[in-house]
């Protein structure tokens, strides 16, 4: 039977263990890969097996940074009484790049999801209360994903932090912008009416 | 402004370069390495790297093969009167998969098209016309992919072949297995009912 060589089928396996690359995509991958020159060839392959060389994590905000602390957290012209909840660090980027935030963030490197078997432990969330004292944060601005896991680990930080006088506050969900009302799901509509404001 | 580390930006980078994984994709990618252990990291960084290794192309069919001649053409249980000719390696794998056919390949190595500069001169034509006087072949199958490229491709050969002896036969288009009559499109309908069969 006719098969492609060792070196291009084991590529092919390698790129099929990616998350959403499928055994076609990972065919259509290799093969692009095999009429590129060996320069790029080789900076792809470098760039996989040093992915890891420039990482550390801040020890304040627990966000993946070059430095520790990280450029927010060491960054004196910042909102230092602000801070975000956020679960993982490309959501402070996103949040970030509107520049309508100010203030610090806060990492928790996950989400509570008892079904995966993680549990508050595992996330950043006794750091967060211990920065909100050193740092006499007044608002804390949860930002977790609006789904099942992203609702239940900000009801419970905001359950933890019931009892301090800081102010908690819960990013808006609603429409996105250039959403569709007839396309939108039921929570979504629900949220959004209760979310309602006064012109 | 907060920015990933350089090393994982340069990975979501490299990964952007490939074909069908947009920035996004690309980001999934890079995040889902970075929680890999380093055998995993350094198993696809190697396979990406070392791509070309096995590769050798056969001298008479021009596939994609670990030695020359490669296996198809060196196995003397084939029919070495019957080729089928194929735009590229994949498309021979398929069709040898089948386990229908027991010819030997011809891999053109792509398509005629004028759009983008490929003429006859760059494909395996010419090296198809001494095989077949070689091989006293008997019948040339054309499995050019069914589009513009392909069948054009087809029709240049068929026609180059014409004043020989050799039976030139294309491979049937019509509905695919599976496929509705109603989604059809007109072409695939056409070809469907010009290539009906006698039960």
């Amino acid at each position: 039977m006719l098969k492609l060589p060792a070196s291009l089928q084991r590529l092919i396996n390698e790129f099929s263990k990616l998350p959403g690359i499928g055994p076609k995509s990972a065919q259509r991958l290799a093969f692009y890969l095999l009429k590129k020159d060996n320069v790029e060839i080789l900076s792809l392959s470098d760039s996989v097996k040093d992915v890891r060389t420039d990482i550390t994590f801040c020890s304040d905000c627990h966000n993946m940074a070059e430095s520790n602390p990280c450029s927010v957290c060491s960054d004196t012209t910042r909102n230092r009484q602000l801070i975000c909840v956020v679960e993982e660090p490309l959501d402070a980027i996103a949040l970030d790049k509107t520049g309508s935030y100010n203030g610090l963030f806060h990492v928790l490197g996950g989400v509570l999801n008892p079904m995966e078997g993680i549990t508050a432990d595992q996330l950043n969330i006794n750091s967060l209360i211990d920065r909100i004292n050193k740092l006499g944060a007044t608002e804390i601005i949860i930002a977790t994903n609006p789904n099942l896991e992203g609702e239940t680990t900000s009801m419970h930080i905001a359950k933890l932090l019931r009892e301090t006088p800081v102010k908690i506050s819960r990013i808006a969900r609603g429409l996105p912008m250039g959403g569709d009302l007839e396309y939108a799901d039921e929570v979504t509509l629900q949220r959004a009416l209760e979310g309602r404001r006064e012109f």
